[in-house]
């Protein structure tokens, strides 16, 4: 596991050298870099490499799918700050992209970044042509229409009226969800996996992302602002129909130990085929996340 | 040259019935939806049919292709008429993107037709996975930091100082150019053409690339604004720097001439090898049109 999060350093140092090497624009790269280094916590490169692991397979082989997957996650954060979308100026206590380089550069430098995660993949001489393409087709729905573009747009129009739980989750899975599950299909890809095995470790996949976003619930109210970076019951203020609103703060946490049960019980499944003591520990890494 | 202009309309209809495919918020649809149908003249997917035509390959093989140019040229438009960006409320006489549907959905749109032109490769099956991923590498190079984009955030630096002649071609060579010449080498990955085919062909579209630039600025001065769609002389009144007013009406159209016989004598050199009367038809095309 420890192995695992260097190389969400590795994904970093890829994508800044792909940037870096391939542009014409400044500004372009400065704006792409700038949030690519102020970055999160490189949890979808860290659920990659710990699927790859699990499925024995070389992790060096995953930094191209894992460096695209956290391109467009990042460019997801970008065009999400604007002022037409959340209007936030700042992100993890740092001034959003827009507020440092402009509206314009911010809306370049997302697309930017989108356009490279799928360059980054094809110039991955690494990887045979079919694995590649695979991977482009996996991440591409996982980022688009059917995913999580439509995730957004549902979110922001969610905001004007009162989602019931049933089209918060819908949302959710579009949203947060298929950038979740993304990570886990690449490996397998990437992997070769059985293809039993790939649908356990997506279902796996499916049920982390909502324990994710049922946390992130929690935390909106129960969090520490200085690690969450959010002021506490945010949520609430808006108006915001979460689980937490939902199911109480009980309920909710209720319903995140109820997810935990289930991802374990998957691993459980798993243990005789692949090594799922590095998921196992993904697991907790969600539940009891504080930021 | 009729056929490949009727793949246009394929073109068109392979990129509607692939955006309501798959697709999970009606707004991204309807949203993605309405800026292709109210598309352009269609020129890069013609140059890419002309090319393959020209080559001896079928020309179904390229409907991918320029479906996934068409898509990303189209949300080029999308976000450059954003408010922040050149805040057009107008194109093509019919109202922008985020004057109907809001600036989010169009962000998002744009963000989407961009994410789904690498999907409508991949999920190709008709071409290898070898010829796909090279698609998306070149396409992808053509519109990203390496070409579009970096063109795009160049001129509107451009705007804000004086360019030189040379300036300019440098951001017509990435803002434009880039992108009629992705579909010339996508015909030639597509056909598996000669390298010294594919040079000329590329040398070709780099000429024909800044003709129809030279072209566009005399359109400025001397086009007919119900055709255009542009009131004339907007390019002195923004004080813009442009063919025109670097070389004058005359030396313009001087230099318009001279990009054509460059365009023609490539043409005459590949006569022995290839089929080039489509594509002396887009010579034409490109130095005639009025709109």
């Amino acid at each position: 596991m420890r192995n695992n999060t260097a190389y969400i350093n590795k994904v970093k140092a890829h994508i800044l050298s792909h940037l870096n090497s391939f542009q014409h624009s400044a500004t372009i790269y400065e704006a792409s870099k700038y949030s690519i280094e102020a970055g999160g916590k490189g949890l979808r490169p860290l659920l990659l490499f710990t699927a790859l692991d699990a499925l024995g397979t070389d992790l060096d082989q995953g930094i191209s799918a894992a460096s695209a997957i956290e391109m467009i996650h990042t460019y997801s954060l970008i065009h999400d700050d604007l002022p037409a979308m959340d209007n936030d100026e700042l992100r993890r206590g740092k001034p959003t992209n827009h507020i440092v380089f402009g509206e314009a550069a911010a809306i370049l430098a997302g697309d930017n970044l989108l356009n490279e995660s799928f360059n980054v993949i094809a110039k991955d001489q690494s990887l045979s042509a079919e694995v590649r393409i695979e991977l482009v087709e996996t991440i591409s729905d996982a980022a688009g229409q059917s995913g999580m573009i439509s995730g957004q747009m549902l979110d922001i129009e969610a905001e004007m009226k009162t989602a019931s739980l049933d089209e918060l989750e819908t949302i959710h899975t579009f949203k947060t969800g298929a950038l979740i599950k993304a990570p886990v299909t690449a490996a397998c890809i990437i992997a070769g996996a059985d293809e039993d095995i790939q649908s356990e470790l997506e279902r796996f996949s499916e049920v982390i992302g909502v324990l994710f976003q049922i946390k992130d619930d929690i935390l909106d109210l129960e969090g520490n602002p200085e690690l969450t970076g959010k002021n506490t019951g945010s949520d609430e203020k808006k108006g915001k129909v979460t689980y937490v609103s939902e199911l109480g703060i009980d309920g909710a946490k209720q319903a995140l130990r109820k997810k935990e049960e289930e991802a374990y019980s998957i691993l459980n499944k798993l243990d005789d085929s692949i090594a799922v003591s590095g998921l196992r520990e993904i697991v907790q890494m969600f539940a009891q996340r504080d930021q």
